[in-house]
């Protein structure tokens, strides 16, 4: 993904109000945020911001919040969200998948959405860093509180088979999985950028949805 | 898979003494049968045989039982096994995967192996007839007792889509998921003659293993 800053990037930092500063104020307080009591979804690596400025204007009953830490790329995603008409039920965080649990109280998020996150393509040492790693899910369920869902998309095939085996292996319980997304008839799909380009060049979409409930 | 019929296939099927006649009589026996207390291992659907003649060779202290319902094509595994010398841990029935409770009890048996089984392609109303369907999870439970697990392969790929969906809302975990099983390094995989073939031509082989174990 380029990083090359833009020249309008300081400003839409600096005066967009999607952007919430600080976001470890409104830890356990993300409902008196956004002023209602409806579910609060989280996107990790928001990108250019396509796919949640879309879900957040089709489900107005959801709060989502996109997260993103790379702060250039999140510029072009709420400039792109202000420039369609953001909602109020949209709100941009600068943050990272390891460090949640300093955002968000127990039970503060039932649906995470992983898209298109980076594979960390066979490095074997990496493996721990990439989003639907055991040691992430650990962290996902915390904030979950006792119940809470991820849903994940990827192209890359390596990837969705670590994937398929993290989360079954966690106990998690699997729906929907596909392994060709666009020729599946699941008509809800809301893309990404990168998906759109990926796509059209006819290369396979994988996606799952994980369930976590506690077995307390 | 051709079914015509060979010129010694009533001869192989009258004087091989791997086939079990009226394998119900065993049922609760199977152990006394094999004459020893290992572990019993079901294929369901051996088709030529390669696969369960090179295990019961490879693994002498496990106990193997190769099931198929198209006696035909039984008669051709048989004849290879028994050519290739066949083991006393080898047997064989003619049986349909829909009721092996009449033939195992119990526990009796304490993995499945399902290889290139029938996908029941793009047939819903089809879906259950397939091996991996909800409905002959319940029946692997019974026979599983407590516990077991089924190894399965296929090249199908809405078939194992099918199957990583009905074993994980079945509550059973998943390991070494595979979506290009000879890319993956598993090294202690042993063909089909089917795998062989399509393998050949390039095209992936998917694998999974499941595990079932009672929450009692």
């Amino acid at each position: 993904m380029r990083l090359r800053k833009k020249p309008w990037t300081d400003k839409e930092l600096s005066t967009n109000d999607l952007l919430i500063e600080s976001p470890e104020r409104y830890k356990g307080k993300w409902n008196e945020f956004f002023g209602n009591q409806n579910p609060v979804h989280l996107e990790i690596g928001c990108g250019k911001g396509q796919f949640i400025t879309k879900m957040s204007k089709l489900n107005t009953d959801i709060n989502y919040i996109a997260a993103e830490k790379q702060i250039v790329v999140m510029a072009t995603a709420m400039r792109k969200a202000r420039e369609s008409g953001a909602l109020k039920n949209l709100a941009f965080i600068k943050a990272d998948a390891a460090e949640l649990e300093k955002y968000f109280d127990e039970g503060e998020i039932s649906r995470i959405y992983i898209n298109f996150c980076d594979p960390w393509h066979n490095k074997k040492k990496w493996a721990k860093r990439r989003l639907t790693n055991r040691s992430f899910l650990s962290i996902y369920e915390k904030i979950f509180g006792g119940k809470g869902e991820i849903f994940f998309k990827t192209d890359n095939k390596k990837l969705f088979e670590f994937s398929l085996n993290e989360i079954s292996q966690k106990g998690w319980i699997m729906k929907n999985i596909s392994l060709d997304l666009h020729k599946s008839g699941f008509e809800e799909n809301v893309t990404t950028e990168y998906e759109d380009r990926f796509s059209s060049l006819g290369m396979p979409i994988y996606r799952l949805e994980g369930y976590y409930a506690s077995k307390q």
